[in-house]
């Protein structure tokens, strides 16, 4: 796993905010010439693929920086400093969605950017749902709206765009298969 | 899609890379509150999974600064100014992987990290393979080392997390359901 590594030489800390910090390494590379590495630290995330009691996805809207637009997501949310990914699903889910899962199941966990960000995703599978009646609300900046959908409706989302991130393609995917390997009742 | 649009007051930008821009955005929320934003800017980047005459996978393994560890990744690369993304998937393989596709097919375009970055991967399926004599080389500072896997070793490598990227994952993923979706010959 360190097949080529880089040394690091001296390292500058470029940024340090909210949410991303981010460094200039001057690298030694395997031939051992020198490069630079841009680097965006990240605390982690959690993303939540949760079923409800009709089989339909909970996805949140929410305004996207960045992109200067919206899209259709799986719940998620950063790790807090130390939290566990499993605290953080569970918090996410009800500060976003309102439900508490009866089951939470890690799924997989995959690097988002890893050429210049150090963001890891874990991804959750929530069933048994239920409606918290007074919920957490989550940070106060954050504006989302509730969708429940289809298998169906997601795959035509992916289509149209209106789901269009990393994590939550992944999970319609993976329903999919899910789907596909389960025999027909 | 403007959906909880967050309006720019005013825009900085705090470093201007190689590879990524960051610039911190103060925006007015849709409840009227002040908020910043953290956004990288990304150029974009495609990935290929390029299956071979065998049905294996081609793989290179490569150190990711951001993680100190290397991965192993389907061939990718970063979009040049202007460049169509099917131009640079073409390059990418030849580059990475001395191959060229006879066919190479557009499968899906997903945001990695929404929340924090514009980075947009192109993801294409490209087959019917061929090795180029003398392939064109690609940065001077990359270091890849060339595999050709089974699907059912990419499943393997992803629970061994050796296999742990978002669109990796997604290649892996997507050939599993196409796998289960053809009838058995």
């Amino acid at each position: 796993m360190k097949k080529f590594e880089e040394k690091t030489i001296h390292s500058k800390e470029i940024y340090n905010g909210k949410i991303i910090r981010l460094q200039i390494d001057d690298v030694v590379l395997p031939d051992g010439n020198m490069a630079k590495r841009e680097i965006v630290k990240h605390p982690g995330a959690v993303a939540v693929i949760a079923i409800n009691d009709e089989n339909k996805i909970i996805m949140v809207e929410q305004y996207r920086k960045p992109l200067e637009r919206s899209l259709l997501e799986i719940p998620a949310g950063k790790l807090e400093y130390g939290e566990e990914p499993l605290v953080t699903a569970e918090r996410e889910l009800e500060e976003e969605t309102g439900y508490a899962a009866g089951k939470m199941e890690h799924l997989i966990s995959f690097y988002t950017s890893p050429g210049f960000a150090d963001e890891l995703i874990h991804l959750y599978i929530a069933t048994d749902l239920k409606k918290i009646d007074n919920p957490k609300i989550g940070d106060e900046d954050e504006f989302v709206e509730l969708y429940e959908i289809t298998l169906e409706e997601a795959v035509q989302y992916v289509e149209e765009k209106r789901i269009y991130d990393a994590k939550t393609a992944y999970a319609v995917l993976y329903l999919q298969l899910k789907m596909a390997m389960t025999p027909n009742e």
